[in-house]
């Protein structure tokens, strides 16, 4: 099938992605028809801000929309599209890291719209600028998958399952492990007293800075020369965290490991 | 002695904070003296800009200034400080690792004078929100150095060289180690032939998540339940960087130990 221009969506699913993919859909005029979770409240919750009728049921989706948007966890993502009942209209998983064929035994036109962003429901989220991955079980699919793509965002590539599984495993790296790090600066500031607050500069412009320069480019600290003098006395001030001293070593000899290449 | 409300300044350094510190303290009307560095065009450079002199030789440096910053990597601070000629202003030092007291041989009024951020010469830093933490040799140096602070920031914070090495090494874990993770991503990206400007975004967005909220309450990702299925099988994609397999495993048994705490 060829999407329309203005496609109709139902979403399956109404957590967080599901609520801040809606919201946007909702404010460019694309008509939302269905909005499933097993949760009666948080469909009803989703469907109200967006004018489309809330279901707890599977059985109860109709075949009226042209794209279903499955937002679920990885792991219920194979059970529900072996439960949904038959549709025209195509659908697509936003998983990074589940395959696309998932949807195959059940379905002709189906596929993958990953933004690649991570999202809280309360925070509200600008898609316009984040990069979306596209897949898509033929040509024509993929073709809709890219104008649904193309509403919410300016970037969208297309990227086959494999590759898309290691992009998401980079963004375990850049955005799971960063974020620990970040936990890990807050409980070892915790002991001087300070506020963790002290610490949202440095980390705003740590990202702000690979926006004009290579991660490369803009490593700094003991590790770059390996100054064994500083690291072992850091290492030595972590004494009540092994777990820590352990989390140090390893990246500052992988720093090192980097800067010699 | 008292600081004046306007105390002139000279540098001993010129690289990224030395410039960055001039140049912001050169836009407020302060006057500053004299640029020090062993390289001449590095003083040079720097002293044009803001209308100082340079030099090249430690017994150079006249005794008019009020405040004598030293911006110099952690190695040569101690060495350079038993060098200085004798001067009436007081000497701050700008490091985190470093204590105070490497200047009480040397000196009476002495302290430090420590800007939370990471620097690079090409970009630009607003010190205003930047947190500055202070220590003194005594109650009036303190005052000094704070009026001082003032001058660059409304963020200042008294830490004793115990407290400000502990500070240090949670930025350690809050930039360095996390621009790391940062390359580390763009390495596994690498391998996809996708550029590393598309993390960008959610490099960004993890940064400006803990602005809001906790760390702790902002952890997303395979680790927070410690799903080992989608872990071994992440853990098997990295098969060809056995350093980042080892990262990849310990950070994620820690956000999992944080998770259950």
């Amino acid at each position: 099938m060829i999407l329309k221009e203005s496609p109709t969506v139902t979403f399956i699913g109404a957590g967080n992605l599901a609520t801040q993919l809606a919201l946007c859909l909702h404010k460019r005029d694309i008509k939302i028809i269905q909005v499933f979770s097993r949760t009666k409240e948080a469909a009803s919750q989703l469907a109200l801000k967006i004018g489309a009728l809330p279901c707890s049921k599977l059985s109860e989706i109709t075949s009226e929309a042209d794209i279903y948007i499955f937002a679920l966890k990885d792991t219920v993502l194979e059970e529900v599209a072996s439960k949904m009942p038959h549709t025209n209209g195509l659908w697509v998983h936003t998983s990074g890291s589940m395959p696309m064929n998932l949807f195959a035994p059940y379905k002709e036109s189906y596929g993958v719209l990953y933004p690649l962003q991570t999202f809280s429901k309360t925070k509200e989220v600008d898609f316009s600028l984040i990069p979306f991955f596209l897949e898509g079980s033929n040509k024509k699919t993929l073709d809709g998958i890219q104008k649904m793509a193309n509403i919410l965002s300016s970037k969208s590539y297309f990227l086959d399952s494999e590759k898309r599984k290691r992009l998401h495993l980079s963004a375990v790296f850049a955005c799971n492990f960063t974020n620990h790090l970040y936990s890990i600066a807050g409980e070892i500031i915790r002991e001087t007293g300070l506020p963790f607050s002290v610490l949202l500069p440095l980390i705003q412009e740590t990202a702000a800075k690979v926006q004009k320069l290579s991660p490369l480019e803009a490593q700094t600290g003991p590790a770059v020369r390996y100054d064994q003098n500083i690291i072992n006395k850091q290492i030595e001030m972590l004494k009540d965290h092994p777990e820590f001293q352990e989390i140090y070593r390893l990246l500052s000899q992988s720093i090192f490991h980097f800067q010699k290449r």
